[in-house]
């Protein structure tokens, strides 16, 4: 049984750095060739980064990324990996554009393809077949699909080869692998992290595996991109259902493993599938030492979240070229988990948090912020907003909901001036509960770049807290947040007395109905019928269906459920519901 | 011959109001009846507004509208009208969902269909094949395509029956429509307007008459729906490319006509066809008078955009239950169209102006803004900010750039704690260019929960301005706008003798290369090689780039362009650009 050596490496590029991809796509290649890598394969985008969105209808990125691969696959050859045959993906166009209605809407003009490069060419390319249109993705938008499935035969394997979506859907190419005969599966994916998604992706790579006879490589890319987290979580599983290897999530890595597969055949090929071979140098895998077993294991649920969430921070921090950031920082739970996010993100060093206490602040929101920002170690002042706040409250006789609203906004001031003469990338501290039922005050406490925790609802901040704690515990560190913190009733502070109760159902309930309403898209009946109070689960989903307008304006954060805000769910502002 | 007389019905739908918007089909329907019609046809999704978005995957949004439809034709029959044949638009479904990769993403699971009622039933139904997916459409990630063309055979005349999108491809259903030798072509849309989307769809609407020999009736919906704008002008065609009948744009209207066309023939149908024959009363058209011609003149470009950004305030802020606008004027151009707008959208009496000078405003700022509150009547008050900036100020030691949005911010609280207070909603005033290049303080001008303006170019806002006022002037009316407001140069007026032509080029070569990096979609080579400067281009491209993050958190305003901000143009926040 032919061996091939094969490596899948997890990079995190950013949208439109050619330059600084092709970096590490030479990287990757460094290591794999110095690791006896017959073949690498690199996630889809790897090249532009992912999602490009609508630059993929503009001619001269598309040009600009063609010019890219040829100079990867030269510079490739010239450093003596040419060997290497080493697999990347990215657009390819300008194509005939797709049919359109009117005129002036740039048209779908690009293909995502992976590359194949080899010796200091492009020997061949596979262009995605399955264009999600779903979701976060709106591929259908700006790619042509493709429409025949790829074979590569490398020293005597042969390797099939697909983009992310084509694994998941039944009909098109991966259908056509088992027919062809291939002995390994290549996936180039981009595929972001989800709660759970773990416990779906491994058993779909499982059974396409089984399905098709082949081991299937599957190989993501890493890191933050806008509301994405890519996770990697590359793995390799053979035709029996296997796990061969697996990368650590979230973190740049190079997997290597061995393959050991059925030897090409000339049997006929199916129709829609073009085969290339590649002359390549005679391996070193089967006479270099065997590879240590390199299997990670997935750490819990509550540590895949927080990891996802402190990637989405650094990434946006470090791809945006801010050196630091800023938050209010009110006692209360969601800032202290954002802080501590941010720390784990940046180093202390580089975060500044700012006590804004107000007349009606209690004595804990100052101690408990003083507490935080000590155990953690962050760059920290206080900035009361007593003698700010009077002076407009009376000009303008504010009173009620104008008025603790005009708290807010004058702490927004106050960051939105720091960051200004700082440069300060400003965090808001909204969690996901609010943002549904609008529990925030626009141009307030919504103000700010990034949101760490808009995906994240408030049940589910307070179990984070608590996890960040007992890891911490658990390595002899410091708890980072306040036990007073997660323990007192949350409250906005805005009038004396008040807690979020005053207004809010009970947290457990209100994250429930949410949950139906939001993520599983029931009506309000459906919800009824689940047994919740009807008065209060119209109360809720009014709530919601009237807050879009300030959701569309809020900052974006790391999306880590399966129905985040933002692109994931397409609501009308204007709406009036009957139903 | 045999004659049929055809009604096309400009309903404003508002999206959700099935209740609502079913008495605006009935209140067609009772007039179509009174004028002696065979046949009602109203817009796309009239049932339910367009575009619906996501509410199109959310099962009891669908069985509300399937209801809907019923109890519609029930009460058409039920008050005498169920002899006319009535189509109308609504989302059909719960259908077997289409396959997709992930399994937490809602499904497209409903059509975009044409119900045709008549005797209290819903007798045959078509479903759209073409699903725009480009521009601000996501109908391919929410509905499942038909495939089959319909014809209703009534009162001896073949009447053809697609969607929007339908006409505008060459390919499906309209390619069947010479094949089945029909006579008539209903088209019913939701097709939004755009500067210059006349020149097209007129063309287009003639073309497919002449091709498929049918008379060509295209009926669009009226009215603002968030960041869209209908502008009905729907247009009866026959098969020598004469217009027979045109409504006005942006007005619910019932555009009556009687269609001559060739009689039925038992030619055999082609593949993916579907004939309806609906037994239909003796018409009373052959024996009515003969109607008047009614074929509306289109206006001139400048008055169609100020319609259409009328139409988008005063459906957004009477769809949205909001009773009164507020908005900052600050005696400079933008602020001075805003306000006329929404006068003319609403009434002077329920448009509150605001003057909110600081120790840098000049004394033209202060009197232009009384001017033009006297000149359109406005509620009208004064609110100066000196003493509310200070205390910031001097707290927080800021200066430069800091200090200057401060003053924008400290604005934006007066109008927001004005808003909370009174619950007038708050129009923001920035035009497309400053969004474009991020000359605007983000929490401070651009605070608001609709932009009038937002996709208008400064050297549109000036044009609008003096199209504004001698259109006053013509109909012997005070010109709103004061003179000094568009001669004078623009001027954030944040710190002494400030001008935009400090810090921005002049804005003829503004807007023109914002035009061709954004509208045409070129790089930034291309645009040198239209013949602007090397570094000016570089500088503007860059500016654009770097205030995604701000235009992606700010309010929805009109498209009237043929690229807006918002859906219309999809990019990322992090971007490295290399090209």
């Amino acid at each position: 049984m032919p061996r091939l050596r094969l490596a899948l490496g997890q990079s995190n590029p950013t949208v439109g750095d050619l330059r600084g991809n092709a970096e590490q796509v030479l990287a990757a290649a460094r290591e794999a060739h110095a690791a006896g890598a017959d073949l690498l394969a690199l996630g889809e985008m790897a090249l532009t980064g992912y999602p490009i969105e609508d630059l993929a209808s503009r001619p001269s990125f598309l040009a600009a990324a063609t010019r890219a691969v040829g100079e990867l696959a030269t510079r490739l050859d010239a450093e003596g990996l040419g060997e290497l045959v080493v697999i990347v993906g990215h657009p390819d166009g300008p194509h005939a554009p797709r049919e359109l209605g009117t005129s002036n809407a740039p048209t779908a003009i690009a293909q995502n393809v992976a590359s194949v490069l080899h010796r200091g060419e492009v020997v061949a390319r596979y262009a995605k077949h399955h264009l999600p249109n779903y979701s976060v993705f709106d591929e259908y938008r700006v790619f042509i699909p493709g429409d025949e499935l790829l074979v590569l035969r490398i020293r005597d394997i042969d390797v099939a080869l697909i983009v992310c979506e084509d694994l998941w859907r039944d009909g098109g190419p991966v259908g056509r692998v088992l027919e062809a005969d291939a002995g390994l599966l290549v996936v180039i994916n981009a595929s972001p992290f989800e709660r759970d998604k773990d416990e779906v992706r491994l058993p779909l790579v499982t059974r396409r595996a089984v399905e098709t006879d082949t081991v299937v490589a599957y190989v993501n890319i890493v890191g933050g991109q806008d509301d994405l987290v890519f996770d990697g979580d590359s793995v390799v599983v053979d035709g029996s259902g296997t796990i061969l290897a697996r990368a650590p999530q979230f973190r740049e890595h190079l997997l290597v493993v061995d393959v050991d597969a059925e030897a090409a055949t000339d049997t006929p090929l199916p129709p829609a599938v073009a085969r290339v071979a590649i002359a390549s140098a005679a391996s070193a895998a089967p006479d270099l030492p065997a590879l240590p077993r390199d299997v990670a294991e997935l750490p819990d649920d509550r540590e895949q979240i927080w990891t996802a969430l402190v990637t989405g921070v650094r990434d946006y921090v470090e791809k945006n070229g801010f050196r630091s950031v800023i938050l209010g920082l009110s006692g209360g739970i969601d800032s202290a988990v954002c802080a501590a996010i941010a720390a784990d993100a940046l180093g202390a060093d580089r975060v500044h948090g700012v006590s804004m206490p107000s007349r009606w602040s209690s004595d804990h929101s100052r101690s408990d912020a003083d507490d935080l920002a000590e155990r953690l170690g962050l760059q920290y002042s206080v900035e009361p907003i007593a003698d700010l706040v009077a002076p407009v409250e009376t000009q303008l006789a504010l009173d009620g909901v104008a008025a603790e609203n005009l708290q807010a906004r004058i702490r927004a001031i106050i960051l939105m001036g720091l960051s200004n003469m700082h440069g300060h990338l400003v965090l808001t501290t909204g969690n996901k509960t609010e943002l549904a039922v609008g529990y925030s005050t626009i141009y307030g406490d919504s103000v700010g770049g990034f949101a760490p925790i808009k995906d994240v609802p408030k049940t589910l901040v307070w179990e984070l807290a608590r996890w960040r704690n007992e890891h911490a515990g658990s390595r002899g560190e410091t708890p980072p947040i306040p036990e007073n913190s997660i323990a007192k009733p949350p409250s906005a502070e805005l009038r004396p007395g008040q807690v979020d109760q005053d207004s809010l159902p009970p947290y457990e309930l209100l994250d429930a109905v949410l949950e139906a309403y939001i993520t599983r898209h029931l009506g309000k009946d459906d919800i009824v019928g689940l047994g919740y109070d009807h008065d209060l689960v119209h109360r809720i989903t009014g709530l919601v269906d009237r807050a879009e307008w300030k959701r569309r304006q809020g900052a974006i954060g790391p999306k880590i459920s399966g129905m985040a805000f933002g692109r994931d769910r397409r609501l009308p502002i204007t709406y009036r519901p009957t139903e």
